[in-house]
């Protein structure tokens, strides 16, 4: 058996997030990971398991994925990304494939992950990025959110920042750096952690404009950790404005 | 009457073009010319007539195309612009609106155009700019790409550059720059001219496609231009690699 590791770009927008579902029809994917398995086991003859590194939400993209599956095919690298640019839909592309070996495991293996959070601030809409983006007319007190970005990093039990129900699970992560950065008419949110809770990118975007926009105080941040409690944050920012940019091993 | 000068984004995939066509439904348009049309004649109440700086193709995108129109309307330009945000579809939107004298005429004054043709050159395929680019996995010769552009830049007869049929309308044009830049798997041909005869922008790119690819010498582009005949360039460009960037008054 080969331990393959591939490296998947995709727009989210048409699917329901990263993780297969339980009531999916194999034949009729609507999760990317279930699409790569249904084109995998095409691609192998067997029934390929994918295992992935980040499970990203419904509608949220990725620049590169990282997964990977056990196989005893002989197809070589080269032809099986051959196979899977004919096979794929436009909105998802497998990257790069290499052989790892047998402990390498997408997720546990991960240590780090970056994500981007991409805010269009101009007052009309912006067409080419439409669907990557959030898009907020407006002026946003990047000060603020850069002082309340900067309370938010570190080690903290961020059980605030998810919409995940366990109260035993650990929320404890190390958020090693959030970047406020602005360029022309765009404000990106940069993200990188040795994990994230469910929807915790999101919450943390929602807190940090609700900060830009004046409604909430920088400095509320350290109650808001305290709290533990995911009413004390800001709202569920939109999935579309997230991207997964990389995972570091 | 007032003269409203609009400055224009939009994706042309699912557009056959600017120009309104002669058979089009003004209730169901194809062009996007059409569909702003629709638009700004219900916002006015009045039958408007746009005049755009291009003409650009099926499938050919735009960053900032710049069109007017004469009105009497009396909504403010602020109104007219939230009013086009909430009516335009979301591939297509207008950026800006000003109000500028009687003699202007977005086709007429244009004094420079600029286009960029976007060509993505890694093995596999790019998800999210894939409707704006051109998928050419390998490797350009671009130092031949930019000997071959130096020779088109400059004041020339480009008919051999268009699929336009006319042998009477002048075909000459002055090419101020054709720039090769590249970036991380992207090569980016950079068009600036006073004017750009049907199809030229996507005839150059092929031709110079060609001689990236080896099978046309650079040498080649003096020949080509005296030939004055359509078939002595090279193919014609896919549309969806193509951008109006800018309009200079």
């Amino acid at each position: 058996m080969r331990n393959l590791k591939l490296v998947v770009q995709y727009d989210g927008s048409r699917y329901l997030g990263w993780q297969r579902q339980r009531e999916e029809d194999p034949e009729r994917p609507r999760t990317i990971q279930g699409k790569l398995e249904q084109v995998l086991s095409r691609m192998t003859g067997e029934k390929v398991q994918l295992i992935g590194a980040c499970r990203t939400d419904a509608g949220v993209h990725a620049e590169a994925q990282v997964a990977n599956f056990l196989t005893s095919s002989t197809l070589s690298l080269q032809e099986m990304l051959s196979y899977l640019t004919r096979y794929l839909p436009e909105d998802i592309a497998v990257t790069a494939a290499d052989q790892v070996d047998d402990r390498f495991h997408a997720r546990y293996r991960a240590r780090r992950k970056r994500y981007v959070y991409r805010i269009w601030t101009a007052p009309q809409p912006q067409v080419f990025s439409r669907r990557y983006c959030l898009h907020l007319p407006g002026t946003l007190d990047l000060e603020a959110m850069r002082r309340a970005a900067g309370l938010l990093e570190g080690k903290h039990d961020f059980r605030s920042f998810t919409t995940a129900k366990s109260r035993t699970k650990p929320a404890v992560r190390t958020l090693y750096a959030l970047e406020v950065r602005e360029r022309e008419g765009w404000v990106e949110l940069h993200f990188e952690g040795d994990g994230f809770l469910h929807n915790m990118a999101r919450i943390l975007t929602g807190t940090l404009l609700e900060v830009g926009a004046g409604r909430l105080q920088a400095e509320a941040m350290a109650g808001i950790l305290e709290a533990r409690e995911r009413s004390a944050a800001g709202p569920l920012a939109p999935a579309q404005g997230l991207c997964l940019l990389e995972v570091l091993y």
